[in-house]
């Protein structure tokens, strides 16, 4: 079985994954820039591993091309082979969960500064110091998950853990006693104006694109913060960005983005209006699940599809 | 009922008790460093509300000493009338909880350092940058709980929702089918040698001062993290100060001390040792349960003691 990784992404789920199968392989790699050797290679592949596709680039004798992430929307299914396979994978929601709750607990917990204090005498953030001290709990509050996936239940899960209330909007109806509401995505800005945080988890698709637009944040509470671990295209950039900057809600948590760099070493702006400027945003570049257990399970599916792929045996995830 | 708040710490709970009680009340508070008007209201107090009570000062009528917190190490009990029951407070393990996930959390999800290099431009933690951008995942992690009440439950109930194993050593036996392992406090040092993270959550007694001690710390591995949420006594300073200055262990954070000022305003070292010399500490002061619940949580229980107290029906968390 030939196997090509092909770009810098897929690269990183390379090293270990001969180990895991059961039969005779050969693997190479190329990189995002394909020149007329990568080309060969690409053409010769029985199966590609990538986040991303398109003409002119091609792919002859491919019978599966592997996603090692879940977001589809860089791969032209029409330059590929009509019989080629197309599956994503996941593994990466206990990742963003981390990155999630992380977060969120470091807007109600103080560390840095009370380290820094203590550090220098200071006892201010001491319970001894009376009310003054006090601090918000996380538990205290309510979260409404824009999609029930696997991202949006690894978040479920842990929020439940706190004791926040949970809220959900999905596209098909999600039955779970311990969420205290749910609502379709007709009913979404219903679920916008009850919280006081909201996620979303939605990927990017022709009936998603911005989503949440000015009149979703117009339904959000003015103490309301809102993360991204979807994809930035869910979420207008215009209207995140007057939310923001005009103070209409108290904060954003923002992973994923609109303008991408072709590669990590070349300063880059991650969007056309300046959020850098922005002091009520955390903003960070698309890594909320790039842990080393998201590389360990998504190799044990890329390894799974290619044992199925070679056995005759259905594909998981398969999304043609 | 004659109801006397007892110092800075105390006075933190008095606003708004007084719509909690179905009886009449006369409140009033008195500061940690008492006078001669400040005697006499102690001496006139049927409920005492309060961290500390020693001699030379009395409190000749009271019934109730009644502690807004857990720890009662600084209350003699007989320099209380005879008859006075001495009851304590919990509720602040949900922020203790938080604060222990939030700060175990940050050692994985690089937020701030990714945050200052993304409005610069740079993308280093991207997905998209390769294997160099990894981190770590908390739900890996082994985590080891000493003491088994009402913190060590709630850092357990967390740490199982992220996926975490979950050890526990405890005085009385523990059983829960989604503990890892569970530990006699004889059997201590086995369970610090087999986790990634080691907790204490234990009270200052006579039977575990210096309990984690040079010995416990030669037990844990060189990659473990120790934080103290329990009572700074609980932990020899010395054996605490060489696993962190020597690298014995990864790192350390601590929240309860050696050493606490006697107002919030001075500055005061926490230590004898200087641990703000050190980088592998993250150093908070006494603040880990100091939250808004918290308050609300206590003061339901400080109402609650004061009408059974008026009614003569037994009290809760009766210590002596």
């Amino acid at each position: 079985m030939k196997i090509v990784f092909y770009g810098a992404n897929a690269v990183s789920f390379q090293v270990g994954l001969s180990d895991l199968l059961a039969i005779p392989n050969e693997i190479t790699s190329v990189p995002d820039t394909v020149d007329r050797k990568a080309q060969d290679l690409l053409n010769a592949a029985d199966v590609i591993v990538g986040v991303h596709f398109k003409s002119p680039v091609t792919a002859q004798n491919a019978q599966l091309f592997q996603l090692p992430a879940a977001g589809y929307d860089q791969v032209a299914f029409d330059a590929l082979p009509f019989t080629c396979k197309v599956c994503n994978a996941f593994g990466h929601e206990n990742a963003i969960a981390e990155y999630v709750m992380s977060a969120l607990l470091s807007r109600h917990v103080p560390l840095a500064a009370a380290d820094a204090q203590l550090r220098a005498g200071s006892w201010n953030f001491w319970a001894g110091a009376g009310p003054t001290a006090l601090r918000t709990e996380l538990g205290a509050q309510s979260i409404g998950i824009i999609g029930h996936g696997h991202i949006g239940q690894a978040v479920a899960e842990r929020a439940i853990a706190f004791g926040m209330a949970v809220h959900v909007t999905n596209r098909s109806p999600v039955a779970n006693k311990r969420y205290n509401a749910v609502y379709s995505l007709d009913q979404l800005n219903s679920m916008l104006s009850a919280v006081d945080i909201v996620i979303n988890t939605l990927p990017l698709t022709s009936s998603t694109v911005s989503l949440i637009d000015s009149a979703a944040f117009a339904a959000m509470q003015g103490h309301c913060v809102f993360l991204n671990v979807g994809r930035g295209g869910v979420v207008d950039e215009e209207a995140l960005y007057e939310a923001l900057a005009s103070q209409k809600i108290a904060g954003a948590i923002i992973d994923t983005w609109y303008n991408y760099p072709s590669d990590a070493c070349t300063p880059h702006r991650p969007a056309t209006r300046r959020f850098e400027e922005l002091s009520n945003i955390v903003m960070t570049p698309h890594m909320s699940g790039w842990t080393d257990g998201t590389i360990a399970r998504r190799q044990a599916t890329i390894a799974d599809n290619i044992m199925r792929l070679a056995e005759g045996r259905p594909l998981i995830n398969q999304l043609n």
